[in-house]
């Protein structure tokens, strides 16, 4: 059962109507027959982004557009040379995605600025960050507007064909959409990290934890990291699989399938030692030009992942990995090679905002869970470049990148009015 | 190191040097640029057959091709009442396959029969049966000849086509090569088991068990039933790999190979009980039209198949991979179903001759090992109709069914002679 919210959590009613329109009406502009699509710098996006510009202007807030065309949302506070305290998220869309992901932190920070406007005017300034370009099914690279924003757009992504028109490429998407793209790959700075005082950002979950646990919202403790291993293999020795007995056989099926046994039992071990971590071979084969029921697998090739909080512990399985592979190639005689690996760093939340989050909610009697983040998010790129950050989950039935993500309304509001209160007090808890 | 082998298992030089020819031309004539190819019921298995007739009706022995065409060299003894000694194997070879799977046992069977025709007659006739047919690689059935001569030859395979060339049918290259299929497809007995007293068949070994142990010969056990699923499948729930914790995944890859591990321990157990038994899952993949690095897998497919000597040990495995897949799918939500089986029975090898052929390389200081078979041979079929038999095997480097058989000629006339003194004395064992 969820806890009812006391007033400090609430969203007043008009907010909480607008918001619910504005799900309608992008859900109407965007759904291509089976799901939402809103391409990576192209026309739906930069709709959906002039529908929140009007909105805020309406209101009285500032609105500008920068370099990558990125559009930043503004309540000036009274003292602008203070740090502003900012949130955001993006407008884009996979292909048939769903309604939610990424909308949700728009709409979320919307509502934030709004309610913000309507009381005494704050001290530090409030900024809206709607990102360009988050989702990497469109060029294969994610992130672009946020990287953008930080100067840390590669110049080479220009070039990258879209991958559902290969005639198009990013560079012409974006300059198509009004952004400076000189300016994007000559790498300047579209904001100082040093003028942000905090960032949070708002994201449906993309698993089913909060839907298990029967809560509403989720306090983020970090962004997994991973290593990526796609072109394993386990080499044995090919056989009759009558006739060669259990002792002569090199069996590169059970050399595999030992390899995962013994990294799941070190999984569920670091786990009970309260470590983060998830694993999995998403591809495990057989060779298909050779495999057959009754030839002893001398090849099978796999693709190994492992993801966490931590860096240390991406070391960790990694060596463990290692030490593993090198029991079975003595035990069976089977040769595990992992092959070149690829490493992507961690992205830590900020624990000071993270406690104050927990203290929010806890105040408000708000039922939450602290869980790591195993996708990434433009959060990554905010906390990576120095700037304090936090992100707020909202509970989701059937995952992200499908028409099917499910997010009830009333866990939106809960998670909008946890992300203003953060928005709104977070400096304070960094001092 | 081998033994030196007494005498009494010795072969007469000139024999010796007929087995070295025979092997020789044999290859000659059907070396296909890359191995050796005798297709079933076609010209080069029909050539090599009549090389055999011709040496045996030269020394005086006599020949009779039966309806299914195969051929029977006969020594007749001084009591024809008696029921005969019998030997055997088969001459057709797979496409690009060795020079000693098959021709082997035939001509380790026909310097037998020349070796007694030189002594003083015996009482009871010997025959060497020239098989058939016993290849599946040509029509995807086996032991076609020694089915014919058992009156077990089902009239539908007349209509098989040639896996090589689908315009032949069995039935035509049957015909062609002479046989009366009208009579075969009758189920006419060609041969009425009561006339033999025993069968001993010398064959290479197909596994690599007499190398690894460093021994020339192998006596058989038995032959191998096994018990074949081809449609196993581990049915899951696909998840995200970054976000999903362990508790809510339901990973097929490790479903499966929780599956294979702990069959594989079972395996291990049962035979340190003295149980004979081999397990491979020879096809094992995630579903290459969803299959992804960053995926947990809801789906692999995999074959499974053992094999033993004992039909018990069939069911018994059976029944326990039934229970580990019910343990596999409370603990891990992954379903484990192995679909449809198809068993083919074991065949027994007889005791007595088993503890004869023993016997007689003890007495003779001959190092061997006894072993199971894991492929199906010829002698199968004259076990499962009710004749005593044995089986001699040789000691093999590389497999069989390729073109890197590597029998060593001294080990051949080991077994040779083994095969003959079986031959010659197997009847006094079984009184």
């Amino acid at each position: 059962m969820d806890l009812a919210v006391p007033a400090p959590l609430a969203i007043a009613p008009d907010l909480a109507a607008l918001a619910r329109d504005l799900f309608e009406t992008l859900r109407a502009a965007d759904h291509d027959g089976v799901g939402i699509t809103r391409e990576t710098y192209a026309a739906g996006e930069t709709r959906a982004m002039r529908r929140i510009e009007a909105i805020a202007r309406e209101a009285g807030l500032a609105c500008a557009w920068d370099a990558a065309a990125n559009l930043r949302v503004t309540l000036e506070g009274t003292d602008p040379a203070l740090p502003a305290a900012a949130c955001g998220s993006h407008l884009d869309s996979v292909p048939q995605g769903g309604n939610f992901d990424g909308a949700a932190g728009v709409i979320a920070g919307l509502i934030a600025l709004l309610h913000a406007a309507r009381g005494p005017r704050p001290a530090r300034s409030l900024h809206l960050f709607v990102l360009r370009g988050e989702e990497s099914a469109w060029y294969g690279r994610p992130y672009l507007g946020s990287s953008a924003l930080f100067g840390q757009f590669d110049p080479a992504w220009l070039d990258l064909p879209n991958l559902h028109d290969p005639s198009l490429t990013l560079g012409a998407a974006m300059r198509r959409e009004g952004a400076d793209v000189d300016a994007v790959a000559a790498r300047r700075v579209l904001c100082d990290p040093a003028t942000l005082s905090h960032f949070v950002e708002l994201h449906i979950e993309q698993a089913p934890v909060l839907v298990a646990r029967r809560v509403p919202v989720g306090l983020v403790s970090g962004i997994r990291g991973n290593q990526r291993h796609p072109n394993g293999r386990a080499v044995g020795e090919a056989a009759h699989s009558g006739a060669v007995p259990r002792w002569l056989r090199r069996d590169a099926v059970l050399g595999a399938a030992d390899f995962a046994m013994r990294l799941d039992a070190s999984w569920r071990t670091l786990l009970e030692r309260g470590e983060d971590l998830v694993m999995t071979f998403g591809i495990f084969t057989t060779d298909p030009r050779e495999h057959a029921m009754t030839r002893v697998p001398g090849d099978l090739r796999f693709t190994l992942e492992w993801r966490s909080e931590s860096e240390a512990t991406l070391d960790a399985f990694g060596a463990l990995a290692q030490a593993e592979a090198e029991e079975i190639a003595r035990e069976r005689g089977v040769r595990i090679a992992l092959g070149p690996g690829v490493r992507t760093p961690p992205a830590a939340m900020d624990k000071r905002l993270l406690a104050h989050a927990r203290a929010i909610c806890t105040a408000a009697g708000l039922s939450h869970e602290v869980l790591a983040s195993g996708a990434g998010h433009d959060a990554a790129i905010f906390s990576n470049v120095g700037v304090p950050t936090a992100m707020v989950f909202v509970r989701n039935e059937h995952g992200s990148h499908n028409p099917r993500e499910a997010m009830e309304f009333d866990d939106f509001l809960h998670g909008a009015a946890l992300l203003r209160e953060v928005l709104l007090t977070g400096a304070d808890a960094l001092r």
